[in-house]
């Protein structure tokens, strides 16, 4: 790959990502004001992730939404691959999920992905990452799903829940495809190859336990993990499945700088669920790439750019709900009147303010996991 | 491949074999008469597949027998790909897995990879495997298994025990070693290409789930699937897992003829063990492919040759125990004293006599199945 070139696939993200570029390049739709008031219908409001484009692009929700009117209930399906700590970059797409869990009062299948990561990674041990499930379970459980709707598919321990939908799709995969769908050379693992379809397979599982193939499925993603479901989605339809509606975030930038997103290389600079308010100080202060001028002065005379202030995306993200109190911050650290200390003490207590609850229920969350297990 | 060519994979035998070319080819040991005596010092008798040199190779037996002598007793792990009937040809590594069991008193580990030919074969569907599977079982459960030390493993049903250890072994193997042990080229489904992970997991479930790496494991088994263990053997040690031991057969030929091995183009001509009297002795007098002469003038003064004569290999492979009583039929037929019509007689009672215990058997296996399934 080039210098500076755009890279998305489920396993690298780089680059300053135009996504009006990867809409066409992944044959994506955007979500226009017309489907927005489409949702809005059943939804009453908007949650601040559409209101604000985060998540923006979409396939067939309008079919999702046609099937939802006609009283076909969909499920949600998302999930996690544990191979590290939660930080906030993670959180974006499950608190949508479960905006749109309790706003349509749907089922949500959440799978823990344990092999994708192992396979992947070469000095991750297969104990770390199963300690890894463990402690990413709990922060999923802590954002407060309905247990009674949320059933977690971990792909080792739920392999025979997994494993049979899996082949099924499997066999419709050539090694070509995949070779062509995520850039894969023979020197992959077998195991990375077969991945894909171990992902695919959820979308399968109410329809083959319900022995009702028609339930449709929505699934909230970061768009770098529409590859896997390119190239699944021309499968279902064989197997008798509905291809999923799939609804795609950009993604959270990593408190370094707007490009890419948050991974593996800058992790030790993210911000974590289990962050102190301290340690979350310090990370802000030290980290949080800023718009601001060099010296207060020249911020008061020409202003703050807040389109590539971590802070302020943080903001936007996540902790600002208000969409008014957001644009006046906006507008004053573009003017200069908010200077960029000022900015990230704002974030600072918004985060140590959200931690301290989710701190608590990941603790509460230990007693809870069980209740969360597909059975 | 070159007509007449010998090929051996564990998707296709043909050609007429040699087996001591292939022992060369798969850089296997021939099994020999000391090693013959080492075994009987620990079973008092040989079983007429290791006297009458069936059972002719073998990977690491005497370490094998090293560690037993040791004390560290070893558990033995064979199989069947469930994809149609079970005919006699199946029959001889099973008869063999079961004398081994009794004598050395060990556990069996039996897996039905009902995933394999799901994936291999295009027009198989997953619905008839499951079928096949369970008519499958009733077959091995019919040849007399200890159920206390017995455990049957269904790639599907067990998948959360076995794909947990695949992608272990998955992870140590590239695309370029499968493609070059197996001949795939890139048109294989993802989940061919998976597949030898899941044939190699049994061999570390019994040492993951007693938390003992080290227990050793035989895996009698037809040469042809050889490839597979080529492959994983170089694994386990990296896993912490020792290779395993390996005893190879050769193929029970086909009635037709002595090339190749029973397979699904002359299926319906294989004697299934569900044949009635009838269907056997019709087989048999139509297809089983005779040594005799063409004339009865011509045999008396010439004699058969026993050694293409499909009756008496099959007296050979497994229906004459007593190594008197087929030297005798050998040599009276190759003396041309004993017609073709009666060595035909002699096994068609042979294998009636054995089906019909066989079939008792195999009804009340029904009633038994739960009691093999590993749990």
């Amino acid at each position: 790959m080039k210098k500076n070139e755009v890279n998305v696939t489920p396993w690298e993200v780089s680059g300053e990502i135009d996504y009006d570029k990867l809409i066409k390049k992944f044959g994506v739709s955007k979500i226009d004001d017309k489907l927005l008031n489409r949702i809005k219908k059943h939804t009453k409001d908007l949650h601040l992730m559409l209101r604000r484009n985060i998540f923006f692009a979409h396939r067939d929700l309008n079919w999702l939404l046609d099937e939802y009117e006609k009283g076909n209930k969909f499920f949600l399906y998302t999930g996690r691959s544990p191979s590290g700590p939660i930080h906030l970059g993670h959180l974006g797409t499950w608190i949508f999920t479960k905006w749109l869990q309790d706003k349509f009062d749907v089922e949500l299948y959440f799978q823990f992905p344990d092999d994708e990561k192992f396979l992947f990674k070469k000095n991750l041990s297969y104990e770390e990452v199963q300690k890894y499930t463990y402690e990413n379970m709990l922060d999923v459980i802590a954002l407060g799903f309905d247990p009674k709707k949320t059933h977690f598919l971990i792909n080792t321990k739920h392999a025979n829940i997994l494993y049979p939908e899996a082949i099924k799709v499997a066999k419709k995969i050539t090694y070509s495809v995949v070779k062509a769908a995520f850039g894969f050379n023979d020197s992959k693992n077998i195991g990375e190859i077969f991945y894909t379809s171990m992902q695919a397979a959820p979308v399968m599982v109410p329809g083959t336990l319900k022995n009702n193939k028609k339930i449709p499925c929505l699934i909230p993603l970061a768009v770098d993990q529409d590859p896997h479901f390119r190239v699944a989605r021309d499968v279902y339809p064989k197997l008798g499945y509905p291809k999923p509606a799939i609804i795609h975030s950009v993604f959270m930038p990593p408190l370094t700088g707007i490009s890419g997103k948050m991974s593996s290389s800058n992790e030790s600079k993210a911000i974590l669920t289990t962050d102190s308010p301290k340690e979350v100080e310090m990370k802000i202060k030290k980290y949080a790439f800023s718009g601001g001028k060099d010296t207060l002065e020249e911020h008061r005379k020409k202003g703050g750019n807040p389109d590539i202030d971590i802070s302020f995306q943080y903001l936007k993200f996540l902790f600002e709900p208000d969409d008014k109190k957001l644009q006046k911050i906006y507008d004053d650290y573009k003017s200069g009147k908010l200077l960029s200390s000022e900015l990230k003490q704002i974030l600072i207590e918004k985060i140590n303010s959200f931690l301290k609850e989710h701190q608590k229920k990941r603790e509460l969350a230990k007693k809870q996991i069980d209740n969360f297990l597909f059975k």
